[in-house]
């Protein structure tokens, strides 16, 4: 089963990725000299699925202490975090303990929050149960809870000491929840290998191990080339800037996924309108899209001057000067600034 | 005047050291490339006396938001740190901006913590404007704030950009203040450079940029040698074990330098009785204590059985073997599993 290495300085870690993941975590921990208590947090409705055997795993070398929030992007905040650091301190957990993530983004996020400030950092491993999770969330050390006034926030660079992707955990995901983690795989596509999509083309139904790897070991060489998020890094923001702006502008009614396939799209279109791609790419992509099941379009007349306003609200436009991930080439990203009225031609087609 | 390098791998920064530092503040920040925003974090007390000044320095380049806790341990707490994140999210900081700490201890280590946590990290200028955090807090990256249930349990490491450490901001210190200081410098005599002791032996009035600068050199080469705190770092700690124990013992009626000093002694004393030292070591200390001021007796009656107590409490003690640093010989530390009748011998002497 393939093995990803993400090979940071002085914090390299490896993402182990197959079915039956989760019976080895116990294993591959110890191999990390990772000892003493773990605390395992969930959400109730992932807990009910796995809880149970991954407990029973764990217990075999740890004092396990399971954590569960609730099901929801609103658990992702402050207040969340607040109460698994008192429950950290009210039960002495030390430096060399270990904080268990287990489920999708939400809760890596929160937890990984958790394990960077609790007593300055304490282990982190990463059991990421859903396809987006496992393809975008578990790479990168990007963790955050968000504020009402907006998403990710508060947050720190902090990398796992492990990540265990267990795809019979993808089995029982419902079918938007396998979409949005198509979303971001395509994006991996666009931005580094074509491969992917042509393989996607081809082979829709089962998600490989193989697939998964392919997406962690891009973004894990993109990570290593600059993990504080200082300018390479922005690739992996392809179809971002759009798609974050329809998820506000319908108030989610797209999985972040969906939305970023329509954003993805859009960047398509306005590498087409500058010469970079031929117009074919956009019909192929779109019936890639319609074979997948990911959206092309959002259904909607799109106001531009919304759209707009909130991309420029967005704190990715540094200096008001919107830049934006767009391509040279199918797997050949350029960031470059863009104007008002690409934007607006863009909106057309989506 | 002295500049201390501080030469961690990627995040190098500069402590100037002298006196009327304040004013070359904006130079200094705007030499680093920082533009944009400044919130400058500062407590009442401290801003009534240097905040006119600093802000006026720095509008002559940044747009200053001020912002102001209360003075005192008790706001060292999440609780204040969510009050600062809410105001940069409200006022729309972004990733360029800057958090500036005017003030002691507390103050640089919520606003150290707030600057790590903002967007994953913003720009971080720290302005120590007391003794203690001149020589200890403003270098180590250590950032924390208190919960009920045990002081620092919450933080990150995190690397100041810039600190400015001006020496007349010293005046307006109280004794005690400036005792609490002088007890952690003396740490840095007894665990790597007797040259301190000496000095402080001649002048005691006069505390020199130079002095300061040799304390901040020492401490950023143990850190760079353990930034994130495995092992070497704890010679740090030297004074630290039996003198937080007084602090909590006593009810906090020592000021930290000075639970140190006390401290120290008997870590002194303990290395005497282990063969290391001179016994006359002891008795210069003593004299030394006198000319500065600093305790050498708490004027109590221990409970050697309470202090014990309280030590094994202390998140220090790993897997709970007891491990203290010693002195092989002045200026040469040694970390080393000790016996509860060694402490017990110990308090006798303070």
């Amino acid at each position: 089963m393939p093995v990803v290495k993400v090979d940071l300085p002085q914090r390299a870690y490896q993402i182990h990725i197959g079915p039956d993941m989760l019976s080895r975590a116990c294993q591959l921990m110890t191999d990390l000299e990772l000892h003493g208590r773990a605390l395992l947090l969930s959400n109730r409705k992932v807990y009910r699925l796995y809880g149970g055997r991954t407990r029973a795993v764990l217990e075999k070398h740890y004092s396990v202490y399971p954590y569960l929030i609730g099901d929801g992007e609103r658990y992702k905040s402050l207040h969340t975090v607040e109460k698994v650091l008192r429950f950290l301190i009210r039960n002495r957990f030390e430096r060399g303990d270990t904080i268990v993530a287990l489920g999708g983004g939400v809760v890596g996020d929160l937890a990984g929050f958790a394990a960077a400030v609790y007593l300055r950092g304490v282990n982190f491993v990463q059991i990421p149960t859903t396809l987006l999770a496992q393809v975008d969330s578990s790479v990168g050390g990007k963790t955050a809870v968000n504020d009402p006034l907006g998403k990710n926030l508060i947050g720190s660079f902090y990398q796992p000491r492990l990540v265990l992707a267990d795809t019979q955990t993808l089995r029982t995901l419902r079918q938007r929840e396998l979409l949005s983690g198509l979303g971001e795989i395509v994006k991996y596509g666009f931005i580094a290998d074509p491969q992917i999509l042509q393989t996607l083309g081809k082979h829709r139904q089962t998600i490989a191990p193989e697939l998964i790897a392919r997406c962690c070991q891009i973004k894990a060489g993109i990570v290593r080339a600059d993990e504080t998020e200082k300018n390479k890094r922005a690739v992996l923001n392809f179809g971002h800037t759009i798609g974050h702006a329809l998820e506000t502008y319908t108030h989610y009614r797209f999985s972040h996924g969906e939305a970023i396939a329509i954003g993805a799209l859009a960047a398509v279109y306005m590498s087409i309108l500058r010469g970079h791609l031929k117009y074919s790419a956009l019909d192929k992509i779109q019936k890639l899209y319609r074979r997948l099941g990911l959206p092309a379009h959002t259904g909607l007349r799109l106001s531009a001057d919304k759209i707009y306003r909130i991309i420029q609200s967005d704190k990715k436009v540094a200096d008001s000067r919107l830049r934006m991930v767009l391509l040279k080439d199918i797997g050949k990203p350029l960031i470059c600034p863009v104007e008002y009225e690409e934007i607006v031609r863009a909106l057309d087609i989506i």
